[in-house]
C-alpha cells in the first residue's frame, strides 16, 4: 500500500506519527470531523502545512467539510501498519539496549524481537522477553539465516561506526540507531533513525540556562 | 555565560550537541582545524548553515583559515556545560523511566537526579542510584521544598496531560517528555524536550515497507 506513494518527503515521513498520535487522541475523545486550521492550531503548525502533507497520500478527504476523524485513523493505520511485521535484532543488550527491545517488541505496533547480542559474559543468555541474549560473534550467521530487517543499534560510538559498512551485507534495511555515531550520512538504501538522547537532554539544558529563546 | 547571547533560534539550539559530538570526535582523532565545508560535509548539511549557526555564538574563529578544532570543543562545553549543575525529579519509574534516570545520573553531563516518583506499590521504595522511588503524592512537597530544575515525564499519555498544567506551580523549567504527550504547545516559560521513542520507530517501519523515499 505505502508503495503507491512515490517520493513521499523524509520530514512528511517523519511528522505522520504525530498525526497519528493526535488523530487518535481526537478520535477516542468523540471529534468526528475536524478542519486543517483546528488541527494545525492543535499541532502547532500551520492549516497549509497539513494540507501539503496529506495531499502526499491523495489529501484523506474533501476540503471546506473538514476531515473525517474515523477516516483518517483508518487511512493512517494503512500507511503506517499494513505493510506486515518487521523483526528486528538488537545489538548491544545492556540497559538501553533491554528498555529499548522491550518497547519495540511489546509496546510498538508492527515489530517483533527475533534475536539479541551483546559481547558482555554477564549479559548474554539473560532474556528479554523469550530471545536470550547471544554472543555477538553469532550476528552474521544468524542475519543469513533468519534475514531480519530491522537492527536496533544501543552500542558505543566506536562500535557503531565499525558495525556501519557491515550492515548492508546484513541486509538489514532499517536501523533503529541509539549510538552516539551518526549513521544517516554513510549508508544507501537503508533506512535510518537517530534517536540521540543525548542531544535532547543537552539542548534541554542549554535552553533551562539561558531561557531568553 | 550562555546568557550572552539573546534569541537564539531554537533549531540552532538543538543543533548544538549534533555540532559538539562530531567536534569532539574530530579532536580525538588528532584533527588540528577544520573548515566550514569539511565539518558541513561530515554533518550533512552546508558550510553556509554551519556559519550561520556559530555566528549566532560570536563565530568561533576566523574565517579563511578553518576552524580551530580545541578551540571549537571549548567554545562549545562552555555553552552546553558551564550553567551548573541541574537537578532532576523522575516522574514515572517504570522501565523506560529507570533507565532514562540512569542515563540522565550517571551518563549525561551536568545534571543529578534527585527524586524519582510512582504510584506503583511494586516500584515504591526501590532505589535508582541512592535515589529512592517515593509515592507521587510527596510531589508537590518535594518541589517546594527543593526546587528541582528538571522533570522527566515518563508517564502515560493521559496522565501527562493532567500534569501538564501543575509544572509552572511545581517551579519546573524544563521538562524531558518521553510521553505520547505532546506538551510544547502548551507550556509558556518551560522548555520543553519531546523525546516520542515510538514516533521514530513508526517512520522507521514506514520507510523500510516503502524504500522509495
Amino acid at each position: 500500500m505505502p508503495n503507491t506513494y512515490q517520493k513521499i518527503p523524509l520530514p512528511v515521513i517523519k511528522r505522520l506519527p504525530r498525526y497519528y498520535r493526535h488523530i487518535v487522541a481526537l478520535h477516542q475523545n468523540g471529534v468526528e470531523t475536524i478542519s486543517s486550521k483546528m488541527l494545525a492550531a492543535r499541532l502547532g503548525t500551520t492549516a497549509s502545512q497539513v494540507r501539503q502533507d496529506f495531499n502526499c497520500f491523495g489529501g484523506f478527504g474533501l476540503q471546506g467539510v473538514g476531515y473525517n476523524v474515523q477516516l483518517l485513523v483508518r487511512e493512517l493505520e494503512k500507511l503506517l501498519f499494513s505493510g506486515g511485521e518487521l523483526s528486528a535484532v538488537l545489538i548491544g543488550a545492556g540497559r538501553l539496549g533491554r528498555t529499548m527491545a522491550h518497547f519495540l517488541d511489546v509496546q510498538a505496533k508492527g515489530f517483533k524481537l527475533v534475536a539479541a547480542f551483546d559481547h558482555d559474559p554477564e549479559v548474554i543468555g539473560r532474556l528479554l522477553g523469550n530471545v536470550p541474549v547471544q554472543h555477538v560473534e553469532n550476528l552474521v550467521e544468524f542475519c543469513k539465516e533468519h534475514t531480519p530487517q530491522i537492527a536496533m543499534l544501543c552500542i558505543p560510538e566506536k562500535s557503531a561506526a565499525d558495525l556501519a559498512p557491515l550492515l548492508p551485507e546484513l541486509g538489514i534495511t532499517g536501523v533503529w540507531n541509539f549510538s552516539n555515531y551518526d549513521l544517516s550520512a554513510n549508508l544507501t538504501g537503508i533506512a535510518v533513525e537517530n534517536v540521540h538522547i543525548g542531544d535532547s537532554l543537552q539542548s534541554l539544558g542549554y535552553r533551562v540556562h539561558s531561557p531568553a529563546e
